[in-house]
């Protein structure tokens, strides 16, 4: 089984912080991400600094692009990034649109998506989910389970990559133990430690520990 | 019937392009909304620019909020905004969590939502909602008609406070004669035009011609 990566999600409110955060991080990780929290408050630069710190890492620009998916995945692949989110209830006309721009699409998977859905998602070539336990769920009490482990073997079995995220520890990693996972992302549990590059290694370690 | 509102959506991939068509334009407009390319290219800045320029006016904070809602409200509130937007796909605790730092919430209605989430948006007290043709689904052919407004007129019978978007012009905004829609969004109907000034001017007309 492939050793899934390890992605940092940045999503500080100020571009200093999370390029403090990610020059330290960066080098444990296969792919960073700019967050929306960070894209909102800082724009698409956030996106150009990451390319340029880490030219040989993959950059993500999580927009969660709802509407206008050419123009955004247009601005987003200027700026540097290789994957760009979307949200599921965006429209395929708007996912054709923007995977004209930028090829590699990530579908956020939030609130009530269908089965068909996703087997439309396959249909245009999207081949990308992220299976995202919200943050405000997270906060409200939900945790990782059984049913989120055969929700994400069902998307891994229609063909996409799968890349999960939410609350990830370095506890809760093993939850998925035997499963393909393409990708781990994880925010505080880096982003929020005292050290970042540490809690980075940390993570890593366990999941070579797992998969290899 | 009270008059709708009249919201300039500013999607200018520059700060600059949009603050120099809103300060022509916004004098005949309601409202004022960075929105969500705007806000991805250039950051919140973009909603305390408005806020600066038009104190007396309703400021929109168009992030398509769909996690940490809390945050994301928070950020926007910070910056002026008076309303922002969260997409329908949003979880209900996601919106909840916005609500409690901005009041003021607007559901984006994009894809396949369902009456049944409607209620439960009514039933945590969010009042407003956007009715979208997608620029996407406008740009594969799609237009207006006798569809929409059914959707329309049953939202605003739920109780929610409707703003209608997506290719307004001059033209079609007869289409919605004796609805009382709450606000029409026009976005290059306004910014795409040599004169933004005359193109805001004329829709305010079309708007006072039918709802007085």
């Amino acid at each position: 089984m492939t050793r899934p990566n390890l992605q940092i999600a940045l999503d500080q409110d100020s571009l200093e912080d999370a390029l403090g955060i990610v020059k330290q991080a960066g080098p444990e990780v296969d792919v960073v991400e700019a967050g929306t929290i960070l894209q909102l408050q800082e724009g698409v630069k956030a996106v150009r600094c990451l390319r340029h710190m880490f030219p040989d890492k993959i950059v993500v620009s999580d927009t969660k692009c709802a509407d206008a998916g050419g123009t955004v995945a247009k601005h987003s692949k200027d700026a540097g990034a290789d994957w760009m989110t979307m949200i599921c209830c965006a429209t395929i006309p708007t996912m054709q649109a923007a995977k004209k721009e930028l090829n590699d699409l990530q579908v956020e998977l939030y609130g009530d998506w269908t089965w068909d859905q996703a087997k439309k998602w396959r249909e245009i070539g999207i081949d990308q989910a992220v299976y995202h336990q919200s943050r405000d769920a997270l906060l409200a009490g939900e945790v990782w389970g059984e049913k989120d482990l055969s929700v994400v073997k069902k998307l891994i079995d229609m063909g996409f990559k799968v890349s999960v995220t939410g609350g990830l520890t370095v506890d809760t990693l093993k939850l998925f133990k035997g499963v393909p996972v393409f990708t781990f992302i994880a925010g505080r549990a880096i982003t929020g430690q005292d050290d970042p590059h540490a809690a980075a290694k940390a993570l890593r370690d366990e999941i070579t520990k797992y998969w290899g």
